[in-house]
């Protein structure tokens, strides 16, 4: 009974007393300078990494944010700089140029995401062999080009990423399970993407789920974006809420031993 | 200190000692007598109501199964006798037949099924403001017509259901949240169905979720199916898990006060 007791106590205190640490992280690509964020709970001595991939915009506060929220949930989470130097768009605008840039140039963009990956699997107190990503909008096309440049992570998940892959053979390098957590409104993604990301991991024999939730637009995950579904983009505070709890899940299954 | 300890073991205790009754309960829907089955958590004294539409073949051990592992999360589960008189299909062809009558009278369907969705109301125990339903294959199309019906449940749940209707404009009935769980190798679900389908609910703004499981074909949560997906129809333990996991998660939110 002593036993029973300590040991719910520890539980107890393992989710209400994270001492969640972050910080900066230098790294590299070849010779370009990244700057990473990490988050982790200080407590534990080990513990599974998530690497965030930001959206278009670059790493934000919103990424930092969903890494300490990922951190007090027992996870080390490091949000990948994939422009580098720590760029952040000014404007959207530059935010598409950027983002662009690297939708055009996959071969780039899974280098930046490798190296990310190296980095989330040096960090302090992280169990290498229990590895995923996420990533949002512009960071849904990254983690499955993770995926595809044949990443050993255990899974991937994708809000409102865009879908299209140029490379649609390199679904068969994919180990990681994929979930792909989308808006059934989102205007920005043509439902000729979704089936042919389908096809994609089908003939590839992935194990994937595709999730829909109605009414909600891109970017339903970030508040950042407004609340006018008119406008193509927008938060969707219960689309947000149960795309969280299905990534939850999902690394329960993922992450178990 | 012990109110906490108290707490817990209270919370423990509950899950695990659950005197889950079961029975026949007979009921009528117009001249029509029908024979349910109903299984429920004797040691509640209130509890969240489930319907289970059964698939095609009537009323069998799995609805059952089904009625007993809902009754020990905590729910008063009723399995519904669609076909009249406790009927079970002795082959597949007997069962299209049936089936197949109650898809070309909707209406029928519909009183059946608002019949068993009284008579689970009428169930010991049962919280009558807070029922849900669910169904599989021709009862996956039960739980969406019952929906369009406009019946007041808080939430419906189709597993590898029939996404058809000839009465579209009916989603404007709908008062439901709606949660489709489907197998995305599913070869008896015409894609212009689900196509169909999500306009339906769109266009009268339904709070809808779909889901897609790779690789699951027809009838994934059922063993009776057996193992080999290239007939269009097996059992797939993993889709069956995800999809047990996403039920629940969605009861924990539709029944949540």
């Amino acid at each position: 009974m002593r036993l029973v007791l300590a040991s719910i106590l520890a539980l107890t205190a393992g989710s209400a007393h994270a001492m969640v640490v972050t910080r900066e992280v230098r790294y590299k690509q070849g010779d370009t300078d990244l700057v990473g964020f990490v988050a982790y709970d200080d407590a534990r001595t080990q513990a599974p990494g998530v690497l965030i991939v930001p959206q278009w915009m670059g790493l934000t506060d919103y990424e930092k944010g969903r890494a300490r929220q990922l951190a007090e949930l027992g996870y080390v989470a490091f949000c990948a700089d994939i422009y580098g130097k720590g760029t952040v768009a000014k404007d959207t605008a530059e935010a598409g140029a950027l983002a662009g840039r690297f939708k055009g140039e996959r071969a780039l963009f899974r280098a930046r995401l490798t190296a990310a990956l190296a980095a989330l699997r040096s960090s302090p107190t992280v169990d290498a062999r229990r590895c995923a990503a996420i990533g949002y909008c512009f960071g849904g096309t990254g983690v499955l080009e993770l995926a595809r440049s044949g990443a050993d992570v255990l899974g991937v998940v994708s809000f409102h990423g865009g879908l299209d892959s140029p490379t649609p053979a390199d679904g068969k390098n994919i180990k990681a399970k994929v979930l792909v957590l989308h808006g059934a409104a989102d205007p920005f993604t043509p439902k000729a993407d979704i089936a042919a990301m389908e096809k994609e991991l089908a003939d590839a024999s992935v194990d994937y789920q595709l999730v829909f939730y109605s009414g909600a637009v891109h970017a339903f995950t970030q508040p950042m974006a407004g609340n006018d579904p008119s406008r193509g983009a927008a938060y969707d505070e219960k689309a947000d809420r149960r795309s969280w709890a299905a990534m939850k899940a999902f690394f329960g299954e993922i992450f178990s031993r």
